[in-house]
């Protein structure tokens, strides 16, 4: 359960004003998040920011908005079942299969329930966890980008500050 | 060999030229040549405009790094060659080690002779041509992050504008 004095939901609000002010480069490529819960996480941003010299997106911020995705997606996971924990990336692999020349959105999805338990409990035993997600980016109705990451997640210690 | 009136060696100053003027993300994120010939290039970016909420350098902004370092190898490999070509990124893996604390610099090195040889006969050939590209990234003297990735270019058709 949830302490009543914490309001939020940990949704787009929460995971907007984190991801703005933990990420330099979030603020600056227009990322918003679309939203959030359990099921999928969907991050924006404007293509003006991220153009390349093809007029399309660079691939450099189509891994940028993945990558904060995923990340928007555990640490609203962690968040939720009050784990006081961060969340870094370990290994990621990403695809480029056409250029997007739009808004750049991608979607992260919840992995299935044994990977999330498995997560959780390594949390618990050990304090710490990894987990492997998924992100889409699409170009209008086609896929253009897939990002597969591994995140890292360790709970806090007491000691810090 | 270059026609006569060719002045530039296609080195720092010319990628560094590109770089701003190709990709809207490159200037922000403060990318600079720091050197470019045959066997390597190294770009390098401060921490500043890159940082996250750990004081390290976001993992978006070490592979945005990294990709436009595999990119101006292979820009300056087909320039120097003469090929009127683009390069995409088509597909990318990157393993974060360890954090960045400061300034971020990544080093591509030239595949060894057989792929470049593979990579310059497929352009003659079919007028496209894969490369696989490997770029370092370094906190002090450790590795920080390796960045692995596949390169696309085709040639540009004399219709084009």
């Amino acid at each position: 359960m949830l302490p009543a004095t914490q309001t939020t939901d940990f949704g787009a609000e929460y995971l907007q004003a984190r991801l703005v002010r933990e990420f330099a480069l979030a603020k600056h490529i227009g990322v918003s998040v679309e939203s959030a819960d359990d099921a999928a996480v969907i991050l924006r941003a404007p293509l003006a920011a991220n153009v390349n010299y093809k007029g399309g997106a660079f691939g450099g911020s189509l891994y940028s908005l993945a990558v904060l995705t995923g990340w928007a997606w555990v640490t609203r996971y962690l968040a939720t079942r009050t784990f006081s924990a961060d969340a870094v990336i370990q290994e990621s692999n990403m695809r480029f299969l056409m250029p997007v020349h739009g808004e750049l959105r991608a979607c992260a999805t919840a992995p299935d329930d044994a990977q999330i338990d498995k997560f959780r409990r390594m949390l618990l035993r050990a304090g710490r966890g990894r987990i492997a997600l998924r992100v889409d980016l699409h170009e209008e109705h086609s896929p253009a980008a897939i990002f597969e990451g591994v995140y890292a997640a360790a709970v806090r210690r007491r000691e810090e500050p």
